[in-house]
């Protein structure tokens, strides 16, 4: 397959960006959108740190995160010199902070990986962390600075790709052909009818949980809350990536003085903020730094990350002309680069790059 | 004093409350109602518990609540009979719960205070306060069934006294005599305007925190945070008035499954939904009754309520055909009923009830 124009279903950081990547090889794109704000890209924190969002085990993940890492500065910078939109790319690096015992013997084991791996992890002693960030509690008991992660706003991202896609971004959901007939479904296009036979066309399915239904594939949704607060610019320099009594939290600093507080992680389908979950990610930060107590919180937001059975993307060819880019997890944003150049690669020449293989939709059988 | 018309500044539950009474005694009644829904009634969680309201020493004050609670249900009833429209009283009683040690010798003052009074207070056993109540932590070390307190829903009882009076209530600030000729100000009408000689007329201020600009009164703003979860109806059977270490709360729930967890108290006039202070707000809820933890949490709330020197309210003529009411702090809904009346009273007959002597506005001379 070598296409001259593709059809992304799904207006997600994903699809948008592997729109804007096809675009740019000269293929006429199109891009279903159904669902304004309510993808995973919403309340993402935009955190891009590989190692500390690879499992350990998933080393062919890990290789796919370090790969788009890497991508990100020059995906940023393009991105910005053809929108004049800032997509808040920041490579201050990352505050890794532990706050009891237990909790510095876990991190300890995440910055052995992330040695392994190459990525850069100095540990700190708590008096040195607390000069890096003085906003810390005098509780944390040890951390480390990790300079090559950075982080980036998926809103600005997502607001980027849309002004420079401009009008190829169309609303409207796409339906599964075996969707029924019920007239509350709003009589979107079904999918069939984006797949029959035009030659040269090539559809990608990028509709996070969604691209179950399209395509029966196992992509499930994994409920996330996420806060925003908002303070004095200035209140945390770094990213903090903690844990607080066994619970995992980060804090990620915007420059204008909001602060997201991420994030549950739930096995369900619903959008109900919990008193709990609110809780417990308040109580999680302010453990860490208990100055953010005084900022506003001012959104609770939850959304759904899609994911399959071993957490990590489903990506490739499903025959017919169709391709799946999907099931990202926890990690949209950070794979955004390599799932879209990758993706534009395979659409447009028919060659599949060795980094996919491991991702490939049928190894669900 | 004893005017045939009444113009009130001020459409909260005091305010409005008053100018119902009045019309009810056959005066000519007009309500400026400048702030829609800011007003502290917004927030309230409509508790009727006179004993538990009224600190130690305030005797007057408590004599007043008091007197207050036995006015509400022929208040209520005559409330809906009149609009239609039913105020959520509710007389099952509240259960006092004490978490800590140190909470349950808190508690215990308070019960003997309310014996004092007269008032019922049957302390329970661990096991008999779960047994009223199933979902109460385990970790609850005591309690007590105060079976005369109740409650009302603070927002029905404002619809319900805006429909009794209709189009008497005008959209409107009043403004100060002293403001500057500020254009941001809005133009509103004048104080001196309505207060200008007519023969007859009474003016009542009852603007809350406002009531200090209009009058010159020591009446401060005292933020309080209120949220309101949604869960399944039936999770509480009584409101749930709790110490849960060291801090006060308060678990109001509605037929419908809401759940009203209140009230912080700070001493601020900012109107920021504080991270910290939701932290402790839901902490001190989800020790007492853990499955609140799985409730929606709906909404986060600021209102001010306003207070004098001495926290009880300012009741009385000023001078110049003008009354004032204001300054009720954690105490407007359940001071309405008493106020109404007896305000209505004086404003109709020129009559002050000896009740209103410990409140006159000239006691902070």
């Amino acid at each position: 397959m070598s296409a001259t124009e593709v059809v992304v279903v799904g207006g997600g950081i994903i699809g948008l960006s592997i729109a804007w990547r096809c675009r740019q090889r000269g293929l006429a794109v199109t891009v279903h959108d159904g669902g304004g704000d309510d993808g995973a890209w919403y309340a993402a924190a935009g955190m891009l740190a590989p190692a500390g969002e690879a499992g350990f085990g998933q080393e062919a993940l890990t290789g796919l995160l370090v790969d788009s890492a890497a991508r990100w500065p020059e995906f940023a910078a393009e991105l910005e010199r053809e929108t004049g939109i800032g997509v808040g790319y920041d490579s201050v690096g990352t505050l890794s902070v532990a706050l009891t015992g237990d909790d510095l013997a876990e991190a300890r084991r995440l910055w052995a990986y992330r040695r392994e791996l190459g990525l850069g992890v100095d540990p700190l002693l708590p008096s040195a962390l607390r000069e890096r960030e003085p906003g810390l509690s005098p509780r944390v008991r040890g951390g480390a600075h990790a300079p090559d992660d950075c982080q980036v706003d998926p809103r600005r991202v997502v607001a980027a790709l849309r002004a420079a896609l401009g009008p190829a971004v169309l609303r409207g959901r796409i339906e599964a052909d075996s969707a029924g007939s019920d007239p509350s479904a709003g009589g979107g296009t079904r999918l069939a009818e984006l797949v029959a036979a035009r030659p040269g066309r090539a559809v990608v399915i990028a509709a996070g949980a969604g691209t179950a239904a399209l395509t029966g594939l196992p992509v499930r949704p994994v409920k996330g809350l996420v806060l925003r607060l908002r303070g004095a610019p200035g209140l945390l320099r770094h990213v903090v990536n903690g844990w607080a009594d066994g619970r995992h939290v980060y804090l990620v600093p915007r420059a204008d003085g909001e602060v997201v507080v991420g994030a549950t992680q739930e096995e369900r389908a619903d959008s109900t903020v919990s008193a709990g979950q609110v809780l417990e990610l308040l109580r999680a930060a302010t453990d860490l730094v208990p100055e953010l107590g005084e900022c506003e919180l001012v959104e609770t937001v939850v959304r759904h990350r899609p994911a399959t059975p071993d957490n990590a993307p489903v990506l490739g060819a499903v025959g017919g002309g169709v391709l799946v880019a999907a099931g990202h997890h926890r990690n949209g944003v950070l794979l955004a680069p390599v799932t879209a150049d990758l993706i534009a690669e395979l659409v447009a020449t028919g060659k599949s790059a060795p980094l996919l293989e491991a991702f490939a939709p049928g190894r669900f059988g």
